[in-house]
């Protein structure tokens, strides 16, 4: 973490939190006039590996989230928060998100996932520059296609512990 | 954020933050001592529109969070914390919590909410001395009725999208 | 807390916070080896009262995880941490994690827990030199015999609140 002063980073790291935060605050109250000015003008954003899952514009980003009205209530509880400088206006960001949806028929869906986020100070504000969202996993109510977190496999032979005397299953 | 100095306002808000979490995990002992001590001695602290829900002083809210005990075991998660300061005294918080309950037969209850907070330095500890609950969602075992967060309505004649393509529905 | 400098201390607590975030996004990824140098050599990691979920050492604890790919998916969401210093090389942390696991033939356990953590400041970084998980409430998927968190019980003769007028059940 390459910033001058230790301290100053942790006024920094706060400021990208907050602008973390805001996002999921944002996104459930639907405002997303208030969502957009979280983006540089010129952001890349992408959920999922499919063009229509990705963003290129902050305008473009607040138009495409207009999908997010097909819920009828949604909860992002965002957490696991890392940043990293690359200098002082320069950072890099990875958070955890559980977000809950909820459908008009009252049918849910929830993802695990993770932010993967550029940011830049500009003007005096860090604002996400690019954001790639990730899913570790998913309840079978949640169907988009998201990217995958990538996972390391068992080395070759592995085989599951009985754990059957501690209640495993 | 009007705090004087910026790396003290970091110290603050910790401070602060220890306060929300501390709430959280107190409630999960049912340590109630503990969580009242975290409040003004005159607080208010209200979860829905009903006075059933609504506490006035913090013994008054002691009492009535024995009705906690219905469940037979909770879990708070908190997160999503922003913190702003009126002045070096006095500040507000907003915080997300995923609350899951458990009743004795086993069934649960689990609530996607907001805190919404006004906290006071006093005798050089934060307290709380406004709380507000909102819920974003619920699930449908969850049916005591709170706060609702408000959320934007779609712009007039929007039409959900078609993301079939990428697995939507 | 007895560190020295309240604006240092807060420096330190957030390189805590990066070694609890990193376990669970490491362990998400299973990348046991990242997983394992966050811990101390002589660790000594306790998940329930049985040996088989204990152990000690942090290659024994690495041999040990092996045993989370039995899940095809995980995810684990850390919140509510609190940091308290010993000294300026010594460190306690509580934490909660919602920990979300999916079988491969699709079936979930969710585990509501808490990590109760002992650190130590070796070689200039943070490391975990004892952890102890607590379940505060875990899904019905979940069957694994972890420590159990101790909740109070109610006064003798509480009885539960009608609170029908208000959705409550």
């Amino acid at each position: 973490m390459p910033h001058p002063d230790p301290q100053l980073a942790l006024v920094d790291r706060q400021s990208i939190v907050n602008v973390l935060v805001g996002y999921c605050n944002a996104l459930d109250r639907m405002d997303l006039d208030e969502l957009a000015s979280l983006f540089t003008e010129d952001c890349h954003v992408a959920y999922g590996p499919d063009e229509k899952l990705q963003s290129r514009g902050s305008a473009a980003l607040k138009s495409s989230l207009e999908r997010m009205w097909r819920w009828a209530r949604t909860s992002h509880h965002l957490s696991n928060v890392l940043v990293g400088f690359d200098d002082a206006d320069n950072a890099r960001a990875a958070s955890y998100v559980l977000a809950w949806h909820e459908r008009p028929d009252g049918t849910t869906a929830t993802v695990f996932g993770q932010y993967r986020d550029r940011l830049v100070r500009s003007g005096g504000r860090w604002l996400i520059a690019e954001r790639k969202m990730l899913m570790n996993g998913s309840d079978q109510g949640f169907t988009l296609e998201l990217f995958e977190l990538d996972r390391r496999d068992p080395p070759a032979g592995w085989t599951p512990p009985d754990l059957g005397s501690v209640g495993g299953r």
